[in-house]
């Protein structure tokens, strides 16, 4: 399944695909992050992101599209354009015949690290186990957006289903890299074990 | 000057197409409601009304987009899908080249009706009377969409002009309405006299 995940907004929105197998290996495919200028009109500020994702849906052709659910709640003075950017984005993919899911930080979170409330530190640090990179993802802001991606894989179908041992997916997964990183310890350049 | 006024919204979405002459005199073009369903999902919903922006925009190839400027401190449960509508419509605008422009919603009825807390049902009554028309505009949730479309041509470049003895052109436009009203009072069939 490939995942194209998007965490939405007017100065920077993160895109991520990742390719993720049945047995929940996942593999980054694309990373970036599409901008736009506090001196250019809204108008075209929205347009300059959908013309990223028009591109990045033609050319990753990603089964599904994942994307922050928005909460009116949350960040009073960005929430206005994180909205406008998320429908821009949904219309894309509806465009395309391309289903969206929205998942909840909260939920990105809990399926990545085991935790709900974790830190972006922690996500971004799972992010580059579960990918197998040998550093965090670049540029940094795009860390959320395959978060979303995995967690999106994981929580569909099979993403559900517990691992061995009773555990989740991300809770196995959080133990092997546990592990992974308990065994880099005695090597000489850590990470590269990882591969 | 050919203005599309968009009320935006994700159950209702008020579209208007206003010809606006140099002396501010303002005719009815078209006027409709675009509706999505509560039973699709957010992101079918949203490409019912992108679909129905794009064909407005292509039949009737307004000058310029007017739609309101949205407030994240207004209607929270509302806020999002019209923050979300907003950014879908505003790239439809924006890929055409068609300039956008944004009223707050007080600013709109004060140009239409001369005070920026008029209700629903002034803004209506002027509408009407702007546009010459018989009956209020039918769907009656396109008459918001209808007085933007107004507000912006009278706001923008000879809008701010004042009319004769001082009048703003709302204050001017609202004297003739009265005047036109007296009028026909006097007369079997109200509104015939206006045409």
């Amino acid at each position: 399944m490939r995942v194209l995940g998007v965490d939405p907004g007017l100065t920077r929105c993160g895109l991520g695909v990742v390719d993720v197998a049945p047995n929940r290996a996942a593999t980054l495919v694309g990373v970036g992050v599409v901008g736009s200028s506090h001196e250019q009109s809204l108008d075209a500020r929205l347009l300059v992101i959908a013309n990223a994702i028009d591109q990045w849906l033609d050319v990753f052709k990603p089964d599904v599209l994942a994307i922050e659910r928005v909460f009116a709640q949350t960040n009073l003075s960005t929430v206005m354009g994180v909205a406008q950017v998320s429908g821009v984005v949904m219309v894309a993919a509806a465009r395309r015949n391309i289903p969206v899911a929205m998942h909840t930080p909260s939920e990105v979170k809990a399926a990545v690290t085991g935790s709900g409330r974790a830190d972006k530190a922690s996500v971004t640090a799972m992010v580059t186990r579960i990918l197998r990179l040998d550093e965090p993802p670049r540029p940094a802001d795009a860390a959320d957006a395959l978060a979303l991606a995995i967690a999106h894989a994981w929580r569909s179908g099979s993403a559900v289903a517990t691992g061995s041992a009773g555990t989740t997916a991300a809770q196995q997964l959080w133990r092997d890299a546990e592990a992974r990183a308990k065994l880099t310890k005695n090597k000489e350049k850590p990470g590269a074990a990882w591969r």
